[in-house]
C-alpha cells in the first residue's frame, strides 16, 4: 500500500511491535510474559516494544493501580478509544458509513443513497460523508486519522486501483488517489468481502479458527477466504472469486467474460433474468421472484433450485481445493435462502470429495453494517501495516508461536 | 501424527529449536545472528537451540576451523549425512523408493513391480523394499530411523490411515500401523501430491514461492497448494483436490460418486474410455489413443481437447479462489500435453477472473524418483514435528518474522 498520509500514527514501527501490538488487540488483556510466550518474542523484546505503546495512549496496564506497573504479569490491554476509525462501503445504491474504535466496534452508523453510480458523484458522497461521521464528536476529530472505504470487485490495496467494479461499471479507478484529494485522511481502499472477513478473523466469529471461508449471496457472489490463519489475497490480488468458478460448463455467459460461473447462475440478478425468460414476464422484481416461488411456482422454483446446485458445487470445488474448518454463507441472498438450501446441502454433500464433506455450511446474516465495520477493521490495519510484510498484515501472529 | 517408534531423534526438543533448524536446513549456511532476525529469536534463544544440534552433530560451524566457533557471526550448516530418510511411493503398479539425505538429497533410487494391489502384498512390499535399501550401505543402517510412505488419495497424516486410494481400491486402512509390524522405523504416511508439495516447498523450486500449486496430471489428477508460505493440508485432511471440482455439471459420473469431476474427464483412464467409447475399439490403450491422436484422428483429437478444457476450467478455478503466483503442472499426463495445451491456455485465460490471468503456467515433468523423494522430505519433517503445531510443519518460519 502507498500511504496516503503519513502522520500521528501509533508508534508502531518495528515488526516486534506490530507484533506485540496485535496480540493485544486480538487476544488481550494478557501479560508480557503470555505475549512471550505467544509470539516466540523475548520477555526483554516484549517490554521495549511495549513502552512507547504505553507511552502513546494505545496500550494500558491493567494492574497499575495496584502498583503492578511494568512487571512481567501485569496484564496490557488495548485502550480502545485512543484512536477512531472510519469505514465506508460503496455499493450501487448507497454509502454506508461508521465510525469504530480501535477493535473495529461501531459506535456510529449512517447510510446515504447515491443518486449516481458516476466516479465524481461516488467520491464527493464518500467525502461529504466523511464530514458528517467526523461531526459528530469532538473527539472523533480529533483522533481519527485513518479511513477505510470497500467495494465488490477486483481492488488492488498496494495501489487504491479499482480495477473493475460490476455493478458501479467501473475500470480502472485510482479511487485512494481521488479520495486522497478530498479527504485528510489515510486512505485504505480493498474489496469488501476481503474486508469483512479481516474483521470476522480479527474482531469476530473467526478468532481461533484456523481456517474459514465466508461466502456472500446477492447481486455479486464473493468469497473471503482464511487459510492457516491468514487471510489468502491472492498473489496477482486476486482471490476468493468463488462466484467464477466454472461449474456449470458452456452455461450461461457471464459478465466477467467466462461461461458457466456460479454467478451467472445464481446472483440476484441472474436468477431474475431466468425468471423473467421462464415466465416471459419482463419486468419482475426480485421480491416478486421470491413470493412466486414460495406460493409454488414450480418454474420460478426450478430457477431458484438451479441457482442452489450452482451455489453447492462452487462451495465443493472450494472444500475439495482449500478444506477450510467452516464455511459461513452469508449476504442479502440469504433472505431466499428457503428456496435453495436443499439444493445447497445436496449438491455440496455429492460433490465434496471424501472427508471434504466434514465442511460445516454455517448461514448467518450480515447486517449492512458489518461490511462497513469491515472497511473500518482494515484501516485498523494501517497502524501496523509498515511495520510488516504485506502477507504479515492479513493474520494474526503466526501459530508456529502459539 | 501419532509417531511410530520414540527413539534416536534429533534433538529438536523446543519450538526455538525447530525454528532454528529448519531456518539452517533451509536457507543455511546461515549465521545464529541471521537466523535471529529472520525469525525474530533472540541471539541468545538461537545459541541455546543450536548447542544441542551442534552436539549431536546435525550442526555444523563453517569458520570452527578458523577458531571462530561459537561466534553469532559463525555461519552454522546441516551436516546434510548426520542421518538418512527412506521415501517410498506406492503405485498400482510399483513402489519406487529412494535413500537421501537431511536435505532430501536422492542417494539412491529402486524400482519395483507390485504384483498385485492387495494390501498384505503392498505392505510386505514395502518392508522389502526398505531391507533392501538399508543393505546397500552400512551407514545407511546404523543412520536411518524415518520412513516416509506416499500414496494418491485421501490420507490422514495424523492417524496413518489411508482413508480412500481410489487406484489401489483401499478404504480405511491402517497403513502406518499395518508396516509398523514389519518395519522398525518411525513412519510417515501421506497423499503423494502433498509429499511433493513439500519437497518443492523446502528443497525445490518453491523455496521463495509465497504461493504456488503443483498440479499433477496422469491415473490421477491431484494439486498441491502453497498459501502464504504454507502448504494448505485441509481442516478436514481433505485439499488441493482439484482433480475433483465439477466444471461439467451433469457430465460423467467420476469414481468419487460426483459427477462432472475434472477426473471424470482428463485423467488417463477417462480419456482412455472416451477414445474407447468414441471409436468403438474396446481395447485401445493410452499409447494407442496418443499415437491416434497424433497422427490425426479428429475423435481422439477431441477427446483431448475436451480434457484441456476440463483442466484449465479447473485451473482457473484455483487461480480464481487462491490466487497462486504461479502454476506448475506436470505428472505422466503430460506426456500427451501437445494434444490439450492450446485448450488447456485458452480456457484458463477466458475463465481466470481479472488479474488471475496473470498466473503463470508452467509445465515441468517430474521423474518417478521425485514422488518418492516427496516421500522422503515428509520423513524429514518428522525430526522437528512434535516440537512444533501441526500447521507449523507444513511451512517454513513464518513471514512475518523474515
Ligand atoms: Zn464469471
Ligand atoms: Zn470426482
Amino acid at each position: 500500500m502507498t500511504p496516503r498520509r503519513q502522520s500521528r500514527r501509533a508508534p508502531v514501527t518495528s515488526p516486534a511491535a506490530a507484533t506485540v501490538f496485535t496480540t493485544v488487540l486480538t487476544q488481550g488483556p494478557v501479560s508480557r510474559v503470555d505475549v512471550a510466550r505467544r509470539t516466540g518474542l523475548s520477555s526483554a523484546a516484549v517490554t521495549k516494544a511495549a513502552r512507547p505503546l504505553i507511552e502513546a495512549g494505545y496500550l494500558a496496564e491493567l494492574d497499575s493501580e495496584q502498583g503492578g506497573v511494568g512487571r512481567p504479569a501485569s496484564p496490557l490491554e488495548i485502550r480502545a478509544e485512543r484512536e477512531f476509525f472510519l469505514g465506508i462501503k460503496i455499493t450501487d445504491r448507497e454509502l454506508v458509513g461508521v465510525v469504530t474504535d480501535l477493535r473495529a466496534q461501531v459506535l456510529l452508523t449512517r447510510f446515504h443513497p447515491l443518486s449516481s453510480c458516476k466516479l465524481d458523484a461516488v467520491v464527493d458522497g464518500v467525502a461529504a460523508m466523511v464530514t458528517e461521521l467526523l461531526a459528530e464528536s469532538k473527539s472523533y476529530k480529533q483522533r481519527t486519522h485513518c479511513l477505510g472505504v470497500t467495494i465488490a470487485g477486483d481492488v488492488d490495496r498496494e495501489s487504491g486501483h479499482v480495477r473493475y467494479s460490476p455493478f458501479l461499471h467501473w475500470r480502472d479507478v485510482p479511487l485512494a488517489d481521488l479520495l486522497a484529494e478530498k479527504v485528510d485522511l489515510e486512505i485504505t481502499v480493498d474489496n469488501d468481502v476481503k474486508a469483512i472477513t479481516v474483521a470476522e478473523r480479527w474482531f469476530g466469529n473467526g478468532i481461533g479458527a484456523d481456517s474459514f471461508a465466508l461466502v456472500t449471496l446477492g447481486t455479486g457472489i464473493g468469497c473471503g477466504l482464511v487459510v492457516n490463519g491468514r487471510v489468502v489475497t491472492g498473489s496477482h490480488g486476486v482471490a476468493g472469486e468463488i462466484g467464477h468458478i466454472p461449474v456449470f460448463g458452456d452455461g450461461p455467459l457471464c459478465h466477467c467474460g467466462a461461461t458457466g460461473c456460479v454467478e451467472a447462475i445464481a446472483s440476484t440478478d441472474a436468477i431474475v433474468d431466468q425468471a423473467r425468460t421462464t415466465t416471459g414476464e419482463r419486468d419482475l422484481t426480485i421480491d416478486e421472484v421470491i413470493t412466486g416461488a414460495r406460493m409454488g411456482d414450480e418454474a420460478l422454483r426450478r430457477v431458484f433450485a438451479r441457482a442452489g446446485v450452482a451455489i453447492g458445487r462452487g462451495l465443493a470445488a472450494m472444500a475439495n481445493l482449500v478444506g477450510p474448518e467452516r464455511i459461513i454463507v452469508s449476504g442479502e441472498g440469504l433472505d431466499a435462502y428457503d428456496l435453495f438450501a436443499a439444493e445447497i446441502r445436496e449438491t455440496f454433500g455429492t460433490q465434496a470429495f471424501g472427508a471434504a464433506a466434514h465442511c460445516e455450511l454455517i448461514l448467518r446474516p450480515l447486517p449492512f453494517e458489518e461490511w462497513a465495520r469491515g472497511a473500518a477493521a482494515i484501516a485498523v490495519q494501517t497502524l501496523f501495516l509498515s511495520a510488516t510484510t504485506p502477507g504479515a498484515v492479513w493474520g494474526q501472529p503466526s501459530p508456529t508461536r502459539r
